[in-house]
Parts: C-alpha cells; sequence; structure tokens
C-alpha cells in the first residue's frame, strides 16, 4: 500500500486534496507599501528572544496591501481564479539576527485558505481578513491613473471590524521601492506542542524570492489610520511619523527557504 | 418637518443610507463577452409579450463577465474600495420592439448590495453571486498577457454551486467587441403588486452608456460550459455554436434612462 | 409562445429563475428585541411626509436581531439551507397614518439575497450586512441557556465596519414581547422613475403576519452602542435611555399585503 | 524586554492578536453524523504508514456536519459571535495503531480562521468551506421538528463548487450516536521542512473530549452525494452502503492531547 501523499494537509491517496500544491509558487500582483516610524521602541516588543532591531531606523514599518494572483508550476489555478486570486495586508519591520539584518512579517492578513497554508508554511503568520485596494485604470472615470495626483484607498477588516484605512497619493516615479520589506525573510515556524508545554516545532527560517519582476515604482505621500479591535494588537503599530508610500507591480517566485535555528 | 432624502431605499432625513448614490454611475472595469448561439428559439422564450427576437442571428446570446470599478460623481467610494468593486456575469440578446433592435440583459449576477439596486433600478435583473475571472499581468509568471496565446478563466456560482466556467484564448487584437451587446438597452422594470394581483411597476425603459472611453480589443476563441441548478434556468442557455470572445477594458457612465410604455 | 413567468425577476420561461419564489412565505426563528428611546424628535425626521409619530411614546426605537429559517409553500429550501437560512438586523418605528398607529421598519440588514428581495417586495429597506448573534445552548460550556443571567451578543456590520453591537441579559420569563413592532406595518414602496424625475412606484402599504407561533419571552436588560459609518445614518438612532430587550423564538407566515395609498 | 506572548501565530507582545486562545476550548452545538460503508480498500489508502484500518467495518466513513458555538476559557468570544460560531464538515474513519482502535478525521472544511487554526494544532486537517445544515424548530412551519419524519439537509461546498449534499430523515430516538467517531482520535501534525526535504513536524498525536455533554440521539436513514472537483478528493470516500445517520446536540471541552509517536 503506498503512503499518502500530499505537500500539506490533508494527505491523501493521490495527493490532490492538499490545501495548497507544492512550491515554486508564482505571484504577479499589485502592491502598496506604506512605510513609517511607529513610537520608540516597538519593534522591539514585536521580536522573539534572540532577534534585536535593526540599527537604522530600528521602528520602521511597511504595511502592505497586495492584490496577487499565483499558482503552482502546473498553473491551472489561473484558469479557476477563486483558486488563484487573493488579497492580504501585512506588517514588516527589520530585525538583526546573528549579525545580519532581516525583513521580518510579524502580522498578516489574507482572504483566501490556500494562500493562509502557504504562510503558515513560510513562517507569515497569517489571520482571514477582508482586504481591499482601490485599483489603477486606464479607461474610464471610476478610478485613479498611475500618475501624479492619483489617488488610493486600502482596507484591512477581521471579525467584521475595520482595522486599518489607508489613502496614497502618487507624487511621481522613482526608482525603488522602499527599504523595509526589502531583505531575505528572517521567519518563526511554530507549532504548540500537543500537550501544551512548550512548542512542537520552533524554528527560524529564511527565505527569499526568486525570479522577481518589476514594473514600474510611484512614489508618493499616505494618511493611515489603524483602530484597535478584541483578538487584535495592530493597534500597537500606529504610525508616528511617515516615511513613504509606494505602489508597483512585482512578480516572483518562491521555491523554498533555508532553516537557520 | 423636511421630507424623506435619498435616491434609493432606506430614505433618511440625510439621505446618506440610500444603498447607493443617484446617478450618474461611472464605471471602470474588465469585460470579457462570450458571444454564442443557443438553441433555435431559445431567446424567443425568454423575451416577455411584445418583444421579438432579432432578425439575423436570433438566438445569439452574449455570456459576459466584467470585473468593475465604480462610483457616483462625488467619487469617495472609490478611497473604500469594499464600496466601489464589484464583479459580475451576465447574459444578454437581442430584441425587437416597435421596429427597432436592442440589447436585453436576461440573467445577471453580481456580488455587492450597490450593485444589485443600481440593476434593480436599471432593469437588470440581479442576483447574488460569486464571479471571478482570471486578470492580465505584466510582471511574473502568475497570469496571462494581453497577446495572442494568452489564456483566461472565468467562473460564476450562486447558492454554493458552480453555474458556469469558461476558458478563453487571445488569437488576436481585432477593431469591435462584439455585437450582441452593442445596441441600445431594453429592459423590463417589474414590482409584483404587493397584494399578488399582478403588477405595481411593470414599464419597458431604455437606456445607453453616455461617455465611453475603449480599450484595446483581444478576440479569441473560447469553450463554455453551463451548470444546472435548483433555482436557476441559467442551463437553458447552453451554448450549441460559438461565435467568438472578446476582452477588453471599458469605461462608461450611466445618467438615466427614458420609459418606453 | 406563452408570456415569461416567475414572480420576480429574473422572469424566465419556467418561472424557476425568481431571485424569490411567490409567498406564502414561511419563518421560524430566533428573534432579539431591543426597546430604548432614541433623542426626542428622532422618530419624526424618519418619517416621510403623511406620517406622523405615534403618540405615546413618539422617539421609541426597537433593534431587532433575527436568526431565520424560512421557505416559500414548496418547502424545498428547507433542505438546501443555504437557500433558507439568514440573518437579519433591522430597526422599527412605530408611526400614524389616517387615525391608525402602525409599526414601520426604516432601517435593515440581511445576509442573502432571497431576504433581500422580499423585503423589497414588503417595504422592507434592505441592505446587504454581516449579522450574529449568540445563541442559547443546552448542552456544553458554549453558551448562554435561557434562564436569568444568561448573556447574549449581537452585532451588525456592513462594508467592513462594525455597525452596532448589544449585549443583552435574562431578568426572567414574561408574557409578552414588546410593543414597538406589535403593530401592522406601515411601509413605503419606492421605485425612482428611470428618467430621475420623482418615483414610477410610491405607494404605502400595509401588512401583518400570519400565523404566528411564539415561544416563551425572555424579558432582560441590554446595552447597545451605535457606530458611525459612510454610507449610513444608523447612529442617528443611536440609544438615549433603554426600555427593555426580549428574546423570544417566532414562527410566522407572510402571505401578503395590502395598498393603502 | 519580555519575550513575544501568544498560543498560536502571530505571537505579539501582549498575546492577544493570536489567531486562536490556548485551551481549555469549549464547545456547544449540533451534530448530524452519516455513518456508512465506502468502497472495500478504500479506508486503507487513506492511512499514513504504520496505521491499518479497523478490523470490524474497516470501510466504515462517518461523514459528519456540525454547528458549533465555541469559546476560550474568558468566554468573551460568546458576546461577539462572530468570533464563536462556526460550522464544519469532516470524514472520519477508524483505524488501528499499536494495537488499539481510534478514530480518525481525515479530511474536514470550516468557516472560520479561528476553527481552522485550533484543527492544524490538534492535527484536523482542516481548509475552508462553505457548510450549511438544516436547523430544527420549535414553532412555525419553516423547518423541521425533532421527531419521526423530520428532514434535514446538509451541503458543503469549497471554492464555489458543492462538493456533498445529504439528506437525513429521523426515524426514532436511540441511546446512542454512531460508533466510527466514538473513540480517541489518532491524528498526523505534519509541516513541510522549509527546504522541502520531508517534513520538519511528524508527529502522531491521540486526543479526546472531555466533559462532554450529550442531548438525545436522534437516528434516521439518510441519502448522500458526493461530488468530485478539482484540488478534492472527497469523491473517493463516495458511500456504498448507508449504515444510518444520527443528529445530536453535544457539549464537549478539548484541553489538550499527548503524543505517542
Amino acid at each position: 500500500m503506498p503512503d499518502l501523499r500530499g505537500f500539506m494537509l490533508p494527505r491523501s491517496p493521490e495527493g490532490r486534496a492538499s490545501i495548497v500544491p507544492a512550491p515554486p509558487w508564482h505571484y504577479s500582483g499589485d502592491v502598496l507599501t506604506l512605510e513609517y516610524r511607529t513610537a520608540p521602541g516597538t519593534v522591539a516588543r514585536w521580536l522573539p528572544d534572540g532577534l534585536e532591531p535593526a540599527v537604522d531606523e530600528p521602528d520602521a514599518v511597511a504595511l502592505i496591501w497586495a492584490d496577487w494572483q499565483s499558482c503552482s508550476d502546473a498553473g491551472d489555478e489561473l484558469l479557476d481564479p477563486v483558486r488563484s486570486q487573493y488579497k492580504e495586508c501585512f506588517a514588516v519591520v527589520r530585525c538583526r539576527y546573528r549579525g545580519e539584518t532581516y525583513s521580518r512579517c510579524i502580522q498578516i492578513w489574507v482572504d483566501k485558505d490556500f494562500a493562509l497554508a502557504r504562510g503558515w508554511f513560510q513562517g507569515y503568520p497569517k489571520k482571514l481578513g477582508s482586504i481591499w485596494m482601490t485599483r489603477p485604470v486606464t479607461v474610464g472615470r471610476a478610478g485613479p491613473r498611475l500618475e501624479p495626483g492619483g489617488t488610493f484607498g486600502a482596507t484591512l477588516a477581521a471579525n467584521d471590524r475595520r482595522l486599518a484605512e489607508a489613502r496614497f497619493t502618487i507624487e511621481g516615479e522613482v526608482e525603488t521601492g522602499g527599504s523595509v520589506n526589502a531583505l531575505p525573510m528572517l521567519h518563526s515556524r511554530w507549532m504548540p506542542a500537543i500537550d501544551g508545554a512548550g512548542d512542537a516545532l520552533d524554528e527560524v527560517v529564511t527565505m527569499r524570492s526568486r525570479d522577481v519582476e518589476l514594473g514600474p515604482v510611484f512614489r508618493g505621500s499616505f494618511e493611515l489610520t489603524i483602530h484597535d479591535a478584541p483578538g487584535e494588537e495592530l493597534g500597537d503599530l500606529a504610525p508616528v511619523e511617515p516615511i513613504a508610500g509606494y505602489w508597483r507591480q512585482v512578480g516572483a517566485t518562491f521555491t523554498g527557504g533555508e532553516r537557520v535555528s
């Protein structure tokens, strides 16, 4: 009798039931990155023992909205788009570990289960939310153009409560799209022991995107409001001072990561 | 005491509670139109007394998927995109009335209430559904390009059942985007009498879009499968012979229509 | 060629595509009614010309949450519960018209399209929302019992924003379940003219439930918080002074109403 | 600097951001269990190496629908019911391991993220789905009574496709509620290594409910239809021969499990 097959749960006779196929995973989408400084000392509180804030701009946060289309190598999800499209909103900070500086996602909401499962594998601490982003348009009057003055909204909700809302206005085209989410990721993968005594899985992993293909970067100013809610601590990351916002299209592939401890 | 205000229900002291603001309504979005012939005599059965099928291609149907961003003149919905983005799938046929030929929407599903209400006002017989369309991309490997060979999926579901699924492949760029949905619309606006004796509202109205702005048209071939379901009759419109599919971006404004009987 | 069939839109050859079958409509569900006084003069502002507030308690409001199972006479929806279950939250006031006192629903949110359509037919000004109510339980520790001290939560959200949240605690069993929603309903049915010049449908209708079957009434105290939001005016109905809350199970049938002007 | 807190991801300064609080978790709900025999040899194919089918009725499957209210010890979720109510549908088989016979969940769909996360911790291989169950009623005509002849529907969908639909009719009250899901659970907890080389977490765990409180058991007959779908293998568990169906209310508490290998 052959063993069960499949990348993640549920494993099954044919391996087709897995909540998500094995990597590589390909992504193409629109990404809005809002970089700002939060209250001094905030980021340090969000790092587990062993990680320290970055030396430069230790309290910089990037709150990022993304509207993705994604697929596995077989690509059949692209023709059944309920299984390939999803949106997400996530908070990224930087940290130092063993002398290197990394990016690190500390909170993230997505709106599909396959995306949630990929995140749990990668150490992105995904919960479900409702995420919306204004789309740029090229015809008609119902949307901004990708040009100075173009204004975009972005919102995040979970459990029927609005958690964040932002407004971004393009000022011009630039060369680079922000620094907080630009480094290799350093994530923790945790699963509590079944008897509650510590963790059964407790790893530090790192990963970076491959085959990154970027569209033009549009930089601008933004306003961001964060709301408190039960079961959430996003309010702790409220902005004190904006740095800049960036909108661009991103293509990338994830093939796997490496365990570092 | 001033009277209640607001375009549609609920009318309220300030007029802000209406399920949708008054027209004009602006639209910008992606539209996939699949034109085909259904079984002879089908379209005639879907027309109310007084309307007749078109002389040419009387059984032509366009099944259309659209992914819209929309707003009222004030435009504030664009910055709160949960209130401006929606998707729809709808079936359009042609009909003759008093010597003129019109387009007519005979079934339609949308995924937001403001869109449903606009439809009821316009005579689009909207129900709620779950609608998905593959998006073209310009970077990365997770989507088709707008070029020959680019392949797109489109699906419709309602009440947890898949009702339609299509696959469209671009063959080339053309000048025009199909003929079934190209005429002024002729719609019926019905509301049953509260005591069930006939209709309290029974009008024939016509309308056409204004300020139409169109992107390039990509023509191609398609496969379309329609599934039967309780509470639905979409299966009656199953394709017998494809004509052609068209993908393009559309901008338009709706300012109102006219009653014709 | 036979004419189109079906109670509401879309009308179709077989009449099965209608968003909802014809009445009678049967309902069985849990109903939480919170009665309170709003600021003096508020209810009068929510009545159209020709209607006046009730003489007694003119600013009384009932904000009601209900978790329904419903069906048409054929009853087949009951075995496909995605088409029979829905939740709603609605605000009811009283009004005088031609010397009689009526109940009147001035705002309402539901979570299914068939319920929305029934409301538009009946003059309930329904929009879509997300509605949740704590359920009583008889076993286990995950819920209140229907007995003094049993505490229930109820929430309403729309467009990813929390609009209302309530907490109700049973004090004891009583004989009657509140007075604001206890009279025949007096509703307006409006549909704007297609050219925007006034209304094409403008009726006052009345209706009452038939075959009402009621479970025991549990009366108690409550707290209610209402939040403002764009596109909403529910904040205008914020409570000034609670009257009482009531929880009970309700069965009823709607067979139609009567036009009164 | 104190370390991060929280039972599951995301861990945070205050520990309130976790997708679900730590156990104990309390459950109260309605449970419909449909027991049947699937094709000979099917269950064996769904067991990982080291597990064997039960000796008696090796191909027995229980497909179970449940409509839960749940909470942690603090219980505050009960008053914000969007965070305490969820529905699920799951397939349970029996297996032998080291001489003992266990129950084992091999596929499961839920409709909330907190429930999905609890499942991943417990070894329930949860994906998201849309689950509906007819509710019994005590008043009105819109639902079955808990008595012989009472008929209930139950459906499961995922990714806009109907996966299973069942119809259950009560024949009478009995003492016990089925045997397939009646044993301690034996689950696998797997998480692939971040570099794709095998699993970083690969445990066999067992658990059983505590403080189980059961309502009366209603036994009856049923029909069950399972549909194939991309990304699913539920069709492999199609029924060959019904055993019996059971409806009852269940209260239970989960406090944790034990690792057995």
